[in-house]
């Protein structure tokens, strides 16, 4: 485990739990202090790198920090992450680390507090993991055994469609519950002394942390400004029927049916996915382009549920 | 009390519950049929309207049916209403019903659920109730004495300062829920079964009955338009921003500074407000400008806080 914050002491945590070898290794003296104090071998970064070449090898550390680090993996490594963009990991994994047999990973677990006293062994269970696999191979198993072994489900995708996805359903809503609390605020200490659930609800992510923020939406940036530019089309189109018409309700209606897509999500049913087979790895993008997931691991079988 | 719906019920049984002598009417069926059930006193609009020039009359209906309703009200009669925009009932009440004493009235109170039977005599204690009065007189009194007896906490201010502040902070945020739930939506199931806490949130008021969302936005158009363009422009600068320069500081801090604006608001102290001098009127709505509240009321002595 390289980088022990947050999302890497909670994989180092659960990962031992789990009856897993687990060493670590973090550029934060804090963070390295905290973890040998709570009995974790954290040892250099190069000695992380090259202890085992049987060892998977999980990245955890800020996007601007990984050319710096990929140049120092051996060839062959076996290599994962749990970056919350995909897209641009991969384009440095495949300028800075070609020899490298790499699957791209990103648990969606919560992000308003950090570093390693912020992390727990549970933090992944029943959260969806994002694995973006370029081939279906034992590195993929492996890789799917540990989100899996940390009781989080597995959704394989591309890395354009994850970054399509969290710009619309994290990033997006990180800028507008900013845009939010800004115009809320600018209504003076009456505006703020009436506000109640709505308010409160919607500017609720507006109180994490502005860099850690920043950091997540600037670097999905091409795909946060597609979702940018959706909505801004959604709003002007809502502002123009407003002062038209008066009338609000092609905007109302479909952020009503959106939400009940969200909360109603149709049922699952179990299907297998042999991953030695020709074609498993568009089985599993299929899979989780249509919403499905992996839930268990046997052998080269996968037990997915699809909906 | 006119209108037994969830803000008109719920006031009925919290007048009531507070030892008053109360009687309502309703066009709806259902809705009388079910408080004479819980035994409630429910006659004619006619009736409820001439039964006691002492009573103090509210008016708990929906925007569009106000003028034929205000046509019919005698005049001297002490009047107030529970809805969720000033200025247009404002203008009502000196259009069709110019003889009247009005003080406009708003309690902050939810809306997911609607009717008779989604109320409760418990449900503005705590809450904001707004008041808009056009002078400082016994009826005045009389309004916020409702309001106190209710639990609720008194804000006076101005119906335009009212339905700016309502329009940033409770109908804005309804917009753009809808405008991010369909956003979201149009990412397909992979997005949707990515979705978790930020997304959750945001989304959260589009789950309200559609229709009850474009009274509440309709019916305040003007004011809204100006929060809007707001969150317009905001929401355009953070993409000029993102796509020039890839930043999005400006934005992401401003709205963690509304957030804890929101979050930390200012120790309140106590202050005395004598409702009997010249005055008190442009005190009253100092003090709902400033974010402040009366939470009781001695003869004409108003016990408030202040920040």
């Amino acid at each position: 485990m390289i980088g022990l914050g947050l999302i890497g002491g909670s994989v180092l945590r659960g990962a031992k739990a789990a009856g897993r070898t687990v060493w670590g290794a973090t550029a934060s003296k804090e963070d390295a202090d905290k973890a040998r104090a709570e009995g974790f071998d954290v040892v250099t970064v190069e000695e992380a790198l090259h202890r085992s070449a049987e060892a998977l090898v999980v990245l955890a550390v800020p996007l601007p920090a990984l050319p710096d680090l990929l140049r120092k993996v051996p060839a062959g490594t076996r290599l994962t992450d749990v970056t919350s963009v995909k897209g641009p990991v991969h384009d440095a994994v495949h300028r800075y680390a070609p020899e490298v047999r790499f699957v791209g990973g990103h648990p969606m677990a919560g992000t308003s507090r950090s570093g390693w006293g912020a992390g727990s062994a549970t933090l992944f269970e029943g959260a969806a993991w994002v694995v973006t696999p370029e081939e279906a191979d034992d590195h993929l198993n492996d890789v799917m055994r540990l989100a899996l072994d940390l009781k989080a489900h597995v959704v394989p995708t591309t890395p354009e469609e994850h970054d399509e996805a969290v710009a619309r359903i994290s990033h997006l809503p990180h800028l507008l519950a900013a845009v939010l609390a800004a115009v809320g605020a600018g209504g003076g200490p009456l505006a703020l002394a009436l506000a109640a659930g709505s308010f409160g609800d919607g500017t609720r992510v507006a109180g994490s942390r502005p860099e850690l923020v920043r950091a997540m939406c600037e670097g999905n940036r091409d795909a946060l400004l597609m979702a940018v530019d959706d909505a801004l089309g959604r709003l002007g189109a809502a502002r123009g029927s407003l002062a038209s018409t008066g009338g609000l309700q092609k905007t109302i209606d479909a952020g009503h049916e959106g939400r009940n897509a969200l909360v109603s999500q149709p049922q699952r049913s179990a299907v297998s996915i042999d991953l030695s087979k020709p074609g498993a790895l568009a089985a599993l993008r299929n899979l989780g382009s249509r919403g499905g997931r992996v839930v268990g691991l046997n052998g080269s079988t996968a037990t997915a549920e699809t909906s």
